[in-house]
């Protein structure tokens, strides 16, 4: 039962909604969400956008079937002229987007979408669930290759994910994030990324002992030889006849490379480097140690601050489904709406909770660069019509404590709007890059970060302002609510 | 780029570990694997299974296509004759397992995979990725309804998903917990299943003020009509207007029912009971009152002891991503290995940490029934070969404390034994109940708890014991391995 088609990924409520636009003579009126998130996942100082491609994808392919028609009609809930209009439904807005691999932060648009309110409200939930998702796997693989530093950082953990497709965007995600490779070959296979993996306990287990598995394994792969060491006894046994192995391969097999052992229980600052210890001693000093067992960010950073000779961390449950903080929590909120001459009015949502307050009207996101470092100095939301020159001083300010301020004098910056086109008029108009190129972005992406938003524990906040005349615009409308 | 066959979703070492067995002349020497689990989620008392029905799915669909065939070729690490071989590749072997929907504990095999190494050793990861994600979320359905007691509980975390199986087998995995219904459309296709949903808080700010928007949704929606009464202010805006809407509808509309307000913000206890006495005065004690807030069990269970009036609970990340424990964990061991004259031979795991070792042989669970109140007294994992008679004294001991001892008098217990044939020669043999009927078998399993083993925090651990032989087999060869 596995499904080809996701136009009814959506939420109930959004198709009753849209009954109700459609038959109070509404449906028509155009209107802007902007979809956005409140707080950067597990503490980071940063999120990485992702999940655009399969966004796209979605709305390109949107289609209600026959079978999702009589589903809906049987629902007992839905109008013959408005299972009629669905029919032909079909998106024929516009978005702009954050493209996949960029850093972002807290309150910005990632997706602004610009249609007619029937189509704009229909979208929610998939947007939601694709972009909420790949940002939040994204987002926990750049914590991981943070911590790692140099070394690598593979993604293995698609046994413990939730369901096929969270695996499957989640290894893509990952790889957005910086790791360098999965161990999911479907994955592998959709997208066009590195793929490793080699033996498990049950290898092992499956011969009588396990210097003869070893041989065999060897045998078979020499080009590709990481042995599992912790099947019996990591020091006493699994090492030992690792490095049995590897002797006998280098003197006899000219395609012996790429070989080690991974450790998978134990103590890994301890068994790492008693493992390098005797590999060296035995020669193999070119002989790789990887490690996997309920690894995190925080383990590996301590691990590595006490010497670990664990050059190849393999990451498994937290990082596909970022274990400690399990959804990036987007959210997708009206920001304007057509008025009855066809002009848009700001639109915004009060809450007792103050973060939960929104940024009105239709904004474009501003993001201003140190020029002589390269490295971001704020991010701004302003209205659309507002331009920014850095050839002019620029006074930025904290919308939540005005009297902070920043003055960036003229010419010491650049400045860089975030926001592309990716549908106009309904018609796709962006040329997706492959994820290896957007996994190149994002890490150019990192570098134009200061080292101390970069910090795995409470990093430094990268201040996202308001322009005066938004919030001015903002003020105005809370004031009139009350 | 939604795939349609999920044959490449495995962790690349299944593949390699299969051309090793090819290679060694090893692939059709017969092994057992047992998938299970080593701890309840979040502390629960016990686990549900599911995920079998996608699991036979899987398995019957298995098909290495052209395109995954050549995709293994450019990897560069296999064989002609290997890729030769997952041209015909088919599972031709046997699985047992536990139905969907029956309360499980620690250790017990929810699936027991016999086949040639190559065919049992593919299966692993999708195996796994599947039962561990349906068997989450619904153990964490069963928490919620547990604490939601006698109310309604609804999943409705579409939008915080990891990706959209998540969401779509995720909704499914509710429904067997005990959820009434999702707020999933694509799902609700599927799997045949409850679907509910009526307004965001975008209908309300799509128009001019609160009660015209309350009042299109009502002309619009007469028959389920339950209004999202906090956008602007609950007490003092939300429920007026609703009840306002609610009077009107009640005099001119003979199809008015099903309605009642929504609560998405601010504090449920005080407002929930504040707007209850509200209903109650305007005559409407038939109004529901529901909330959806990143509501968990926790959060469920305190609003009810103090006096909340929600009734209807509509829970989203907590669920749908199982919050606090996001990774059921299962893991798939060898258990039994034929030898060279082709009999089983018992296998066995070591590892320095004591839960990790693995119960060697091909086993059977058999679980203990109190005769007098069909409570569960005990289960049992014991040898293939033993049989358990009600008629017969039966001692059971705990494996971890040997000197802890249970004794069931003749004729007051009955017995069951839980793994059921769902393939035998790589036939399916099992006739999968739908969601619903799933769904009445688990609330007839939770109802063989005692009270003690449903608690929410610290229940009570119902032991899993090991027979005899079983427990002596275990010792026998973790003495042989040290």
């Amino acid at each position: 039962m596995y499904y080809d088609n996701l136009t009814l990924l959506t939420d109930l409520y959004q198709l009753t909604m849209m009954q109700g636009y459609h038959s109070s003579g509404i449906a028509e009126r155009r209107v802007v969400f902007d979809l956005f998130y409140r707080r950067n996942p597990s503490g980071n100082g940063y999120a990485i956008a992702a999940g655009l491609e399969q966004a796209i994808e979605y709305i390109t392919e949107l289609a209600f079937t026959d079978r999702d028609i009589s589903f809906l009609e049987r629902q007992g809930i839905f109008t013959d002229a408005f299972l009629s209009y669905l029919r032909g439904f079909q998106f024929t807005g516009d978005i702009h987007a954050i493209p996949e691999g960029t850093v972002v932060f807290p309150n910005e648009p990632l997706l602004q979408v610009t249609a007619p309110v029937i189509q704009a409200q229909f979208l929610e939930t998939a947007l939601l669930n694709i972009i909420n998702h790949q940002s939040l796997i994204a987002t926990k693989a750049a914590r991981l290759v943070e911590a790692a530093a140099d070394d690598r950082v593979i993604e293995m953990g698609l046994r413990r994910a939730q369901g096929p497709d969270s695996s499957i965007y989640g290894a893509r995600a990952s790889i957005i994030g910086g790791c360098t490779a999965t161990s999911n070959v479907l994955a592998a296979e959709l997208f066009d990324i590195p793929v490793r993996g080699t033996q498990a306990h049950s290898w092992v287990m499956g011969f009588d002992d396990e210097l003869t598995a070893f041989r065999a394994y060897a045998k078979v792969f020499p080009g590709n030889c990481i042995l599992v060491a912790d099947t019996y006894d990591t020091l006493n046994s699994g090492v030992p006849n690792a490095i049995k192995v590897f002797g006998e391969m280098r003197e006899k097999n000219s395609d012996f490379r790429n070989f080690g052992i991974r450790l998978d229980s134990g103590d890994f600052a301890y068994l790492s480097k008693a493992a390098r210890k005797m590999l060296d001693d035995a020669g193999f000093p070119d002989a790789v140690i990887g490690g996997s067992s309920d690894l995190n960010e925080m383990l590996i950073r301590d691990l590595k601050l006490q010497g670990s000779a664990i050059k190849l961390w393999g990451v498994g449950t937290n990082l596909i489904t970022s274990g400690d903080w399990p959804a990036f929590g987007g959210v997708y909120k009206l920001a304007a709406a057509e008025d009855e001459s066809g002009n848009f009015m700001p639109k915004i949502k009060i809450s007792d909770n103050v973060e939960k307050i929104t940024n009105p009207g239709i904004k474009k996101i501003h993001r201003f660069y140190d020029a002589a470092t390269g490295k971001i100095k704020a991010d701004l939301l302003a209205l659309q019509h507002e331009t920014f020159d850095s050839g002019r001083e620029q006074i930025l300010f904290d919308p939540n404590a005005t009297w902070r301020r920043m003055t960036l004098p003229a010419n010491s910056y650049h400045v860089r709007e975030l926001l592309t086109p990716v549908f106009i008029g309904g018609q796709c108009v962006y040329d997706a890059p492959s994820v290896m190129e957007i996994q190149a972005h994002c890490i150019h992406e990192k570098s134009t970060l200061w080292d101390e938003h970069r910090r795995l524990v409470n990093p430094h906040v990268l201040p996202v302002d308001l322009s005066e005349e938004l919030w001015e615009l903002k003020e105005r409308m809370i004031n009139e609510m009350q």
